[in-house]
């Protein structure tokens, strides 16, 4: 597709996905896929791929996160963020192979759950979406997260066992040691790799220094 | 006063001051309370300041801010806990001088407001409690305190005199660009600066960091 359509298809998808971020929280909200948008085009381009296809699905990857959130839980928003993404880029006109390759990437970007990432798009995405977990954004995006649930700033002992989420004891540490930092070892690319190391390396440095200041030796 | 006795009088007085948390948010709990504690016994005893005192002080120091809190502004923590604590420490029998001390303390803690802390145990807790907002302790404080608010994660263009507190532009950002980044320069003793600067070093980097990452340059 030429350069000036695809970008003004990209601008147009943007704003309707855009509008599904109303009342979203700051852990979760429109800038976190403004800033996947920014490191899936730079990890697109390092790797080779399609740099359209890694765009909009960057654009559309969240779109069904308002729609779980309300649901509490009941529903998937990446099964359900491709289903709404499909119909988006067909009303656009994208070309059908277009059309799959998105809504393949968005419905294959989640952690856990969902399909795996098949193709060298879905990969990019999955990795930006998972590196904006890590480094400073990744720390500031957990404690705001704990803020919003009521959670207090540590618990150095936590028994990530026997906690529970959206509790006092849903800490930025306790989802440090539940997931995050496990992430780099996910990981799918090879620039994705290079910048995950990077940010884990400064995320372990600052809880390991999060704990030495609460014990009173820093 | 023995020290078996003081040891006895400063667990009692804890467990009095605690009861003032009940419902605090976690950026300003008794966990707060617990590493100004820490951090003033430390300070104290580099600097040779009376540790019965600050430790006294350290725990009696945000009794009042359940009100301010309830109070919506309409009063001042420190003045009120200033109150509080004579009432407890007359209560505990502590001896006149040692009660005017610590009411000192607690009074002039504040960063802005009330009297300038005039003895060394004053200058003590006035200092833990501002490290209390550095390194990465106050990193997390700040980002918790958004998400407590509602705030998004990042405004890295944030004109300080054109944002408010208590909107989702009161971020982290906001609140280092406004307060955090001068407390070094306010602590008033040795052993004071030596930690505030090793901690507004880390936290220096923390938001240089956030910025680049925002930006897609690391």
């Amino acid at each position: 597709m030429p350069e000036t359509k695809i970008a003004n298809i990209l601008e147009r998808i943007k704003q309707l996905a855009q509008q599904c971020f109303q009342g979203a929280k700051g852990s979760h909200d429109w800038e976190h896929t403004e800033r996947v948008l920014t490191l899936a085009g730079h990890i697109a381009q390092k790797e080779g791929a399609d740099p359209d296809i890694v765009r909009l699905a960057a654009v559309l990857h969240d779109i069904g996160r308002s729609e779980e959130d309300q649901a509490n839980g009941g529903l998937d928003h990446a099964a359900r963020g491709a289903k709404l993404a499909r119909r988006i880029l067909e009303q656009q006109g994208l070309r059908a192979e277009q059309v799959e390759a998105v809504v393949h990437c968005v419905a294959a970007h989640r952690f856990r759950k969902g399909p795996a990432p098949e193709s060298l798009e879905a990969k990019v995405l999955f990795d930006a979406d998972k590196l904006d977990s890590l480094g400073a954004v990744g720390i500031g995006r957990a404690f705001l997260f704990a803020g919003e649930v009521g959670a207090k700033l540590h618990n150095p002992g936590v028994d990530i066992e026997k906690t529970e989420a959206y509790t006092v004891e849903d800490t930025a540490y306790r989802e440090y040691m539940l997931k995050l930092r496990k992430i780099k070892d996910r990981i799918l690319t090879a620039e994705g790799r290079r910048l995950a190391e990077e940010r884990h390396a400064f995320m372990e440095e600052f809880f390991t220094r999060l704990n030495q200041e609460v014990d009173g030796t820093l």
